[in-house]
């Protein structure tokens, strides 16, 4: 049986264990996960999979999307292709004919939930994530090799990202540079993402890379990921810093936040909540005196997206299981200075952390 | 009065026109229009600007994002920070306490409108795109500026991407380089898309770029964009053939899609309906007995978006207005054997259509 087969199976069995009619998947991880369809977004059109609970499915989709589909679709499934020139809510309406209860990809466009919330008034509406969410959370074998193919591609750029921070380099020049790097090494993998932050702009946790060029001895944040062929991702962020830090607190605050890494690696096995890991962190940045200064969790899971379930928060009183994998990623930000984060990703085995990147380093790196 | 500020004065004065008492712009294009917000996607976290038909505004944001949204907040707009130990769900239905009518982001992810639904179960829903929509349609000289300045790199590089479609390259390779060619033309633009599909796949419109090697007289279509550092887009294809056309009806189909293309372009001026332009290219390709294999639309808007209203196709009655701005890109696809797809993007000046790329070339070129 076909790997999809199986998981269209467990997904139209959680439609009936969660009394949902329908699930309605648009183009992303979910309907990747479920079929294979991987041919990115329609933006404005409507592409979308319709599942009921009794296992029929229907895909609704624009007429110019028809032979990306078809390899896709499972026996037994329709196919209702619409053109530009007519609108698809008549094949929305008709796919979700009954359905009391729907379940609606949480992460399609507002406006197709509103497009059902007109053509399906009666329905109640409930998050696609409730049905997939348990079904992508542990990942088998397959899908930790694919992990593990990414995190490859970016622990063996590590050194070539660190070279690439000498001063006088703008953050886009690295940036640019990093991405070849990494497209050279892994020609079959794509550049999810980069972020480079340096100087000050590294006190802000999501800073989009920037003309700043690079002065002696500024920290900088390299954060980045790829994605393989089959769709899984990787994620991780180094610190560095441009010769030696200028910044006397530099070393004192990546050896925290490195610690407060190892503390929250060392916490996981299964059974344990995701905000324990959380909190195994943030006791070592809060004791350090730094609490106020981590101001995002720990870290978010990861797989076909770069961030998924389970997020490793306070609050999040889940308990890990063996396959979860999550990025540990504490991160210390002092406004206007500096800021240091180390990220790897991990697995839950059954006795502890499995690692999928290699450990980060326990000194700051210095590029010379 | 700074720009964001006299748009932002439009959108609340077109609340009142629409009787709606708030709107909920999360990042994107809209949100950019009118606040010069750009930094990007906050994911699933909410990062949202509510604006009330009082004229007050409201950040709520993830206290990482803090220091990019500042800059961005106008007098008097409050911003309300959320860690990733809590939730945003009390500061949204803070925000929309008493709205009764709610223009909600089309574009922003499904989930988040589910969390308006359980916070604001009371109020009516509307598409955000109804008050931003007719703001954004005419573009001003400045966006024009940008259109034109983002249109120049992709123009210039079209023979290097003529060039490219060598026999023997992959559809990976070439992307790869034309990705590169645009890089080094506008170091100050990035790349918003490429696609390269050559012989059968040059058969489905947005056919994904894959490792197929062109063959000798192939059809390639290539079609790409890049976006200056304002966010406003390009938007071009081209189609080539590797060598002389292997397929005898190459150069027929190319140059009906051209005379489609000119036809649609004579016919735009103000005050004829978006429908009638679509149906100037369509007849020309109907006539030539290929009505069948036109399966999209004649063109979209083009702005900050890479597609926007205006959408040129059948059943639209819009009325085109000067300033307004759209791609006109007819295109034939023989299944199995190529496509001809050819994109200009044009703006409507006052007594006909204004090219704000350089007009499409009415010969097949032929890479050697």
């Amino acid at each position: 049986m076909p790997i999809s087969s199986i998981r269209l199976t467990r997904a139209i069995q959680a439609l009936a264990e969660h009394s949902v009619d329908a699930i309605l998947l648009t183009p992303g991880a979910d309907l990747q996960y479920l079929t294979g369809f991987t041919h990115g977004h329609a933006y404005e059109r409507l592409l979308a999979l319709v599942l009921r609970r009794d296992g029929s499915g229907r895909w609704i989709i624009p007429t110019m999307n028809a032979e990306q589909v078809r390899p896709h679709a499972m026996p037994g499934q329709a196919i209702v292709a619409w053109t530009d020139q007519e609108t698809y809510l008549p094949a929305l309406a008709d796919a979700l004919r009954g359905a009391s209860s729907v379940a609606f990809d949480d992460e399609a466009r507002a406006g197709f939930l509103m497009d059902l919330l007109v053509t399906a008034p009666g329905a109640t509406i409930k998050r696609a994530s409730m049905i997939t969410r348990p079904l992508r959370l542990r990942k088998d074998a397959a899908e930790i090799a694919g992990l593990r193919a990414a995190a490859d591609t970016v622990d063996q750029t590590i050194p070539q990202a660190i070279a690439l921070c000498q001063v006088g380099q703008t953050e886009s020049q690295i940036d640019e540079r990093l991405r070849g790097a990494l497209v050279q090494r892994a020609p079959d993998q794509s550049v999810a993402f980069t972020i480079i932050a340096s100087g000050p702009n590294a006190a802000t946790p999501h800073h989009e890379t920037a003309r700043r060029a690079i002065e002696p001895g500024d920290v900088v944040i390299v954060d980045f990921g790829t994605r393989e062929p089959g769709g899984y991702q990787s994620d991780i962020t180094i610190t560095c810093s441009a010769g030696e830090p200028r910044d006397p607190e530099a070393r004192k605050v990546y050896a925290t936040v490195y610690n407060a890494q190892q503390a929250a690696i060392a916490a996981i096995r299964p059974g344990v909540t995701c905000e324990a890991i959380d909190r195994a962190a943030r006791s070592v940045i809060e004791d350090a005196g730094y609490g106020q200064y981590f101001i995002h969790r720990t870290g978010h899971g990861l797989g076909l997206q770069g961030h998924e379930a389970p997020y490793i928060v306070g609050g999040n009183t889940q308990l890990l299981e063996e396959g979860m994998v999550f990025s540990i990623e504490p991160g210390i930000y002092l406004p206007g200075r500096f800021g240091v984060r180390l990220e790897v990703i991990v697995a839950v085995g059954t006795n502890g952390a499995i690692m999928i990147n290699q450990p980060s380093r326990p000194e700051l790196p210095i590029a010379r």
